[in-house]
């Protein structure tokens, strides 16, 4: 268990917003939409892509699936009026998954076809388990209106992921591959890291040699490596896949990527609701949690 | 950081050169022509094939590199004289590669030009990667005057070792592949020792499932069995292929591959200036760096 899940198993209000704030700034863009555009553009004079996300999970009441669709369909307006090479990453339960799934697809429908009326993309993200069928069930409603607009991820370090591979292979899908990030039960993810690699390795390669489009979404270099290794080998053109990585994590890394010439696209995260998504980098990168313990106790 | 790195990022002096000497000379042949004969004929009679490598590197005087093209032509007359089954090993800044490139091929080639006359071979050592792009061009140089007689290296520790695959395969090259000892920035080499040693497994199998000879110059057993597995599920004639070890290092390994029918390439380095090498040896292998600090406080 790391020094962070420690923390956060004996009490979180233990680590003080404040500091995970602190911390945490690294990995968002900042508050306001100003604050995404101006990222991105820094991104895009680096060579890089982005997919922007706004900050915010689980919606419980209806009129805030609404506002965060208007603020989608705004940052849709402001990507093609300040012609940024980005596109938007969604997460459901911010559009109402969990209250309501017709809800949800029609918010989502209303962003999607906003996003192919400008030729630009929807990411919609994939959460934890209990979200896996309906995402899917909604990546499949919007994938049937605007086919190139929509694309979905899935985790390696799920047991479905192969048989999803399987069902989804015949749309020719877009899809981001990652490990995974929540806190899955053993019965349904594969809990050993080598496994969870081999998976991804396998997944990617499943995805390719079908035709999907692949954002191989990995801060892990030995993936990276291993992604670079099957489109040589696939003898792939570069417009057939991505690498993918978050803002703030290894850009070294991300510099490496583009100097061997793939495209490579930066999650970039923006608002005010930027605690859950922190807590999430910070579990999963020790180094970060002892920057935390070091703030708390100075 | 190893020992020795720590030793010698602290004052090299620290260590005496006569104690790297004392610890470092089995991986040398001697001082002279002579002693690499004697070395060859050793080597010979256990069934294993030389290269010899006339120790000395960055040359920064013209005429220190043509008595360097001198030196290696009456050592390709002697293997030749001899009938060793031997052939030879080239640093480009040994013949002033890095005080002018034309001056440098036109070195090399007085030397290729001689080894093909015997039907012999030069194999052109890949130094660090401020050297990567010149001694490609040399090697492609010289292919096109003795396409036979000359191969180059690549490492599997660089980013950009299957890209230069893929633009040398046209050519069906003579290739050795190896990890790589220098110390590279991460800009542009794998730091991650599985990652390496993938990118080996694939670069291997890239090159003889093209047809390009490989010389497979490894010491990591799991290396070798890999490289056995290939030509194996390539069903390769041996004569395709042939592995590669250092003078000195694990005698033992060499008889293992000697005795599983496959040919094997030892590389002999002699000369007075052994210090360079030396210090490389040592700095790869943590045993002998021990062997070293304890020799000093002896």
């Amino acid at each position: 268990m790391s020094l962070f899940d420690t923390l956060v198993k004996y009490g979180m209000p233990f680590v003080p917003k404040t500091i995970v704030g602190r911390v945490a700034r690294r990995y968002v863009a900042g508050d306001t939409l100003d604050d995404a555009v101006h990222t991105l553009r820094a991104l895009n004079d680096e060579g890089a892509m982005g997919t922007v996300d706004i900050l915010g999970e689980e919606v419980r009441e209806p009129v805030k699936a609404t506002a965060a669709v208007e603020e989608y369909l705004r940052l849709l307006d402001r990507i093609e009026d300040e012609k940024l090479d980005a596109n938007i990453s969604i997460k459901p339960t911010m559009l109402g998954l969990n209250v309501d799934q017709s809800l949800c697809e029609e918010n989502l429908l209303r962003i999607v076809a906003r996003a192919a009326q400008f030729n630009n993309f929807v990411r919609v993200d994939m959460e934890d388990h209990t979200c896996t069928d309906n995402t899917i069930r909604l990546f499949r409603q919007m994938h049937e209106e605007h086919p190139t607009s929509v694309g979905v991820v899935l985790q390696s370090y799920l047991h479905r992921t192969i048989a999803d591979i399987n069902s989804l292979l015949p749309l020719v899908p877009n899809i981001r591959i990652c490990k995974g990030i929540y806190r899955e039960p053993r019965e349904i993810a594969w809990k050993d890291f080598e496994t969870i690699r081999a998976n991804f390795v396998y997944a990617t390669e499943k995805l390719l040699s079908s035709g999907a489009y692949v954002g191989i979404a990995t801060h892990d270099p030995h993936l990276v490596w291993a992604g670079m290794q099957i489109v040589d080998r696939l003898g792939l053109d570069h417009d057939r896949y991505e690498f993918q990585m978050l803002l703030g994590v290894d850009p070294e890394l991300r510099r490496v990527i583009l100097a061997n010439g793939h495209r490579l696209r930066v999650y970039v995260p923006y608002g005010k609701d930027w605690y859950p998504y922190s807590i999430r980098r910070l579990r999963e990168n020790p180094t970060v949690a002892h920057h935390v313990v070091r703030a708390m106790f100075r």
